[in-house]
């Protein structure tokens, strides 16, 4: 399995309702350090996993639109509950619809898994990983 | 697949019997940087693969026990060869304890697999991951 | 000169008045990863800069009061611009009124200079060092 | 599953022939900081997943071979797209003849996987990850 | 004193006449992992150092010119010996005449020194220091 | 001014006598990751600060003599409180001896000034910096 990883980053600003969220129920924020993992069982054309710089592109692209931003406002996210892994997941569906969409070219055809890391701070991380559907 | 991943820390004295450790038979320490990262396939109510705060509490209070000590000298470790391996497996069995005896909440019954990894230098690290039996 | 130096960190959200800011005029959020070193010509008693022990407790009493807030509504922090660098300037001040009050301990009369810095990405950081009145 | 992970590095020339690469169609270069993953079950004689002494050493001689050069004119990659995956996969399968020649020592008959993860910049990563025939 | 830094990086070929070292002699490269620090000692307007946005595109710009090159024969370092010292200096200077040009505005006034440092492996870096001539 | 940094590690056993030190009073250990950085304020011949692989080797030679050991038991060390910082100012003072005896070659005599930092955990650092007398 091959795999090529790639990190861009947003700060947002969101609330968590619900009691085992202690004081981050309050309106609070974070910058999210994310990498995205591509994975496919063998490397394409050009000896590649994917084209890194649409890859990276894309990831922009997608994390634009939730860059510098109250969450708890975005419509996108009208009554989600946001948490960090809820994140890695709708960074994962947004990059996937990317790929399906052909906005990482040619070589993405063969991707077979995605891996979304969301890194909060020094001590905390979540991630979503699964196969990407063509 | 979601996963969760957060750290805390251990400065211990060890030495380890047999040819094969080389300069490390005498009598050394290390400072272990712990990663605890718990994995499950949906995500539980809150949006959560577990609830964070207990889970660094748990952590601590599973290390606070080999924190700060000679392992040689160590009851629950006589007779151990305490390499970074065996002490990947001995805090995930202390962790995976702590998640039957409820320490991490209701959330934690949906935790399907962990991964403990100790950070020992810049240049070495080791892992053990499983199955978290309920 | 000798230092040390500890880590902690906050998760904060604010907003950026003025045309200079962009995007982050728009109510947003940050983790700040916070590190405060401790500076001191010659070690005092004990061989050490300061009790690192209290100087984490003193850290984490000082981020306490902006941990987890919207900083736009925290009354210390009315009508302030409060940029990465102001935030500095912050911690610094309360965490050398800590050592004026004698929270860090005996140690720390002998403390010259204090750095605060504080990471809010991985690729952007600020700080502010200065000495430190007794 | 456990795994010890060890870590060295090379800095190299090459260029990258094909559209796809954009500027890096240029002779560049690049520091690749290099991990290599060691799996297995269970864990062998002397508690370890791999003698970390002869991991290293191996390592460092694999990567000899391919240090400090313009890989362009390198005899044993003549004609190969170098990218990064490739080089992974170089770095793997060289790793896998060291484990078969007997060089990691008795304890590596019992590694089940490798990883190998050449991190190029702050900002991107590749590795490939396969069984180690043995 | 007050400071703001911000990251990018490089990947480069090149080599290094002289016998001191050793195998860098021979053509190879590097990736410079690229952090430049703005001092000042009071903030300015918005209390800021920098207006950070225009440093990055700053920044991006001057390492631009030198990204994805063999710099053997880049014509702006013809004869020059490139080591990761004298590109600390380099790029020092590209970013004072940046400064100097009014590309990173008008708070720019106010910066007193910069610190350029290229991280070249996870062991090894450089940097270079000093006042800035407005 | 210049200056180039390099890295090495040491995994010590030690004890610290006095009630500042809480538990580790007991006997624990450490993972030092030692940074060396050498000062100067213009460049010498080949344009470099210092020889880097000099430099690795005579801090890999100064670390030799006191890794894997237990401090508490290491006769240049008897009745020493061996904190941190004073492992600081050790390492620096070995590594000063090192220059004035020539074991960084002809390039060393331009050092002005020498930092080691200890990086004993993801939290806590420390280092001691001074001019280096010729």
């Amino acid at each position: 399995m091959y795999a090529v990883e790639v990190r861009d980053h947003i700060m947002v600003a969101h609330s968590l309702r619900g009691e085992v969220f202690g004081p981050a129920q309050r309106l609070h924020g974070a910058t999210y350090v994310v990498d995205v993992a591509f994975f496919r069982e063998a490397l394409g054309a050009d000896n590649i996993v994917v084209d890194i710089g649409r890859a990276l592109d894309a990831l922009k692209a997608t994390l634009h639109a939730i860059n510098y931003v109250n969450l708890d406002d975005h419509p996108a996210l009208a009554g989600q509950l946001t948490t960090t892994e809820f994140l890695c997941r709708y960074v994962f569906d947004r990059m996937a619809d990317a790929i399906r969409e052909g906005k990482l070219g040619a070589h993405a055809v063969g991707i077979d898994r995605m891996r979304v890391t969301l890194n909060e701070s020094h001590v905390a991380r979540a991630w979503y990983e699964a196969a990407v559907a063509h």
